[in-house]
């Protein structure tokens, strides 16, 4: 069978519900624990913060499928299903055997894969009766999403958001309040967190963790108002699900089986949905495939982390989680990906990688954007410096095809697209681009700051 | 039958062949005219410019349909078949009775249709052994996709473009780096003309017209080299007729008759494109459409300009062409929509209009934001300002629909995405956005300075 340049499912064939690949881990994710008590949070001590519906999936490891509400299958059919790409144009650049294909998240103005949880999360927050919902956002593709799919609902929209973001990134900004939220640079004047850390450091560019802080006061502070966040979390790779089933299903339709699938990993929200149902395949013994997280050598949580219950926020407001960490005081060195910059993982992927379903590799950027110039010279798109984590890792393993002769299938996920980093293109189009790497020294010290770990 | 929201035709569907609707014309567009001989421009005079094979293109006014070649078929794969969006979420707020369509050629990294006419441009240079093309670029979208388009061909890519916007708009500039173009701010020292106009003007932001000029004169002192134009010319319009062919084969297949075709008009590439097939129909006496241009009231070449010869350029060193204009010398006032502020018009929609076959409306941009931040918010899609022309105008009809009751079906061009149009955006959101319109007395001045017309 000819398989096109773009596989595109009917929009019939768009998920009826999500995977919770928890449901076929034997082992599942370590719960997240209040660090008040040291034991696992319950659905009571969640509900002040997250919307119930959305507790509920997060605490849920049982139940392998949830129906999508139909509004966000509607939602959905406005962007999704996402095409497959065949990278015909990089296999003959490259003169591999090897056969790629990409699923491409970036056809929706947000640009990227976070709409699809955004759309589920401003939902379950309108069903409830609420007005509004915070949030944190740092390069701003989270804060895009979720004032889109707010838009939509018709709910408030208040994001936090970095300082030195919300001045270098005004088209970022602007996109947001196109789309109706309020932007507010954190720290701001606005909370009792933004005020005390104001006072102390005048002047501060902030950081995510003081946004996190800002918006989670502003949800339990204000009636009628729930915090959401954009990854890490279980029910956030629940909803991201949806990339992994249409791949599946695109995959199946012309009885393509995939030798490798490979993904960038930050929070893991991505990646965890691209690769949950081939996941619960391995996990239920009926395939195997070789899964491979990408991470940046500046920020190597996988790879040189430690498996351990830490703060999910530099500003310690949040539950602890069990996640390879570099610890929550860890401070990445600049790195363009601003969505890989987070110094934990997502709990499932870090329990997956524990139990030796995948591996990791981490990447210099220089090497990433070697990588991403190359891809967009001959497949078109422009892509996030995030996705191109897995591209470089892609092209890696199709030249080493070249070199055995063997025609591997390898897939990979294309979050989303670069147009909002131009910045950092610029930097490297103009060769002034450097390499980061945490020596073993700095991780010691950001590791010696876990906290203390729960009994159980 | 049930309409989905995307409509997607399959890559077989891509046409095979563009289609000329000059060849369907009884009286043909005015034929351009070298202002030297005030002749028509012979294929000789046109052969040191431009690409062999793309002045015999616009030079034909006879052949219906020229086969497109499979490279250019190939690359289209890449991000064609563009889809053909049903607007359910936009009816349902405006709670009209009307069927809205869009066809939406924002989906690929030039964000706009001009890649359709980039590839074919660069695909005919490489054929002809050249080296590489010139041209100019103002706000940036024709320089991005002819250094996609270039990229792809391996040709060299030399871009002049309008100093004020190269340092404005760093991002655009970005993207045709990463894409391999190089990039000079013009006025320029690489030219005669670009250093007599320093000479003239130290300190000048530049213009489109000065670019032009350093764009053309790069090209005929420089071995190997021809000059492209990402609109106006009869060439580009065939190109574009993809755009209309595929609109129309998706609406075929779901037995969809359009009772009004609306696009934004600027040079008139993509309004040319989209309505060729139907204006083919309307003059073969097959169908009936009503067919409107939208352009600025800022710049009101249809509505309030003169059909008569004029320079194509601001530096008077292109030919002559007929058409709808405000007078070379005009000088739009300040609009957020670059791509619409072309003193005329192409040749064969100037013609189209002046034998009654469309109609055209001018709207002042606050009017066209509104329509498009109100389209963001319900379809997701952030629109270029210039396809937002087309927006307001949909909506316009679409509520009419709702005063009267009919349940016509609108069909519209959305030319591409806005995610290079922030700064006009903030400007908006901010509430400082105003309308410009031309004085009778500015278009009287400015129309005195049309050049001596031709005796034929």
């Amino acid at each position: 069978m000819e398989i096109p340049y773009k596989i595109y499912l009917s929009e019939k064939e768009i998920p009826q519900a999500w995977y919770n690949v928890r449901a076929d881990m034997k082992k599942k994710p370590a719960p997240i624990v209040n660090p008040g008590t040291m034991q696992p949070a319950t659905a009571d001590e969640l509900r002040p913060v997250f919307c119930d519906e959305l507790v509920k999936q997060e605490l849920d490891n049982d139940t392998a499928y949830i129906e999508i509400p139909q509004p966000i299958r509607d939602f959905y059919k406005m962007y999704r299903p996402s095409p497959l790409v065949r990278a015909y144009c990089l296999e003959k650049a490259l003169g591999t055997p090897a056969k790629i294909y990409y699923k491409f998240e970036g056809n929706n103005t947000s640009g990227s894969h976070k709409l699809n949880s955004a759309i589920a999360q401003a939902y379950y927050a309108k069903q409830q009766g609420l007005k509004g919902v915070t949030t944190e956002t740092g390069a701003g593709q989270w804060g895009t999403a979720l004032s889109m799919a707010t838009a939509y609902f018709g709910l408030d929209c208040k994001v936090y958001m970095v300082k030195v973001s919300y001045e270098q990134k005004p088209f970022r900004r602007e996109v947001m309040r196109t789309y109706g939220a309020s932007v507010t640079p954190s720290p701001s004047d606005t909370t009792n967190v933004g005020r005390a850390i104001l006072a102390e450091h005048p002047g501060t560019g902030g950081s995510l963790g003081c946004a996190i802080s800002e918006a989670v006061e502003a949800a339990v502070t204000t009636d009628g108002y729930r915090y959401v966040l954009g990854s890490v979390l279980n029910q956030v790779l629940l909803h991201q699900s949806v990339i992994g089933l249409e791949t599946k299903a695109a995959l199946d339709k012309y009885g393509i089986h995939p030798d490798m699938i490979i993904g960038c990993a930050g929070g893991g929200s991505n990646l965890g949905g691209l690769i949950s149902p081939f996941v619960g395949e391995k996990l239920r013994g009926e395939a195997d495939y070789q899964i491979i997280a990408v991470e940046p050598a500046s920020c190597p949580s996988f790879t040189r982390g430690k498996y351990a219950y830490d703060f999910c926020d530099t500003g310690h407001i949040c539950p602890l989680a069990k996640m390879y960490t570099l610890g929550s005081n860890f401070m990445p060195s600049p790195n363009h990906a601003g969505g890989l910059r987070y110094h934990g993982m997502s709990t499932i992927l870090s329990e997956l990688y524990d139990q030796g379903l995948m591996e990791a590799r981490s990447v210099e950027q220089t090497r990433v954007f070697d990588a991403a110039v190359q891809f967009a010279r001959v497949e078109g798109i422009l892509p996030a410096p995030e996705s191109s984590h897995a591209i470089r890792v892609a092209i890696d393993e199709a030249e080493k095809c070249k070199q055995t002769g063997e025609s591997k299938t390898i897939v990979f996920g294309l979050t989303g697209t670069g147009y909002f980093d131009l910045v950092a293109y610029q930097k490297y189009n103009d060769h002034e681009m450097t390499d980061y790497i945490p020596t073993d020294d700095d991780l010691k010290r950001s590791l010696a700051q876990l906290p203390q770990q729960p009994a159980f």
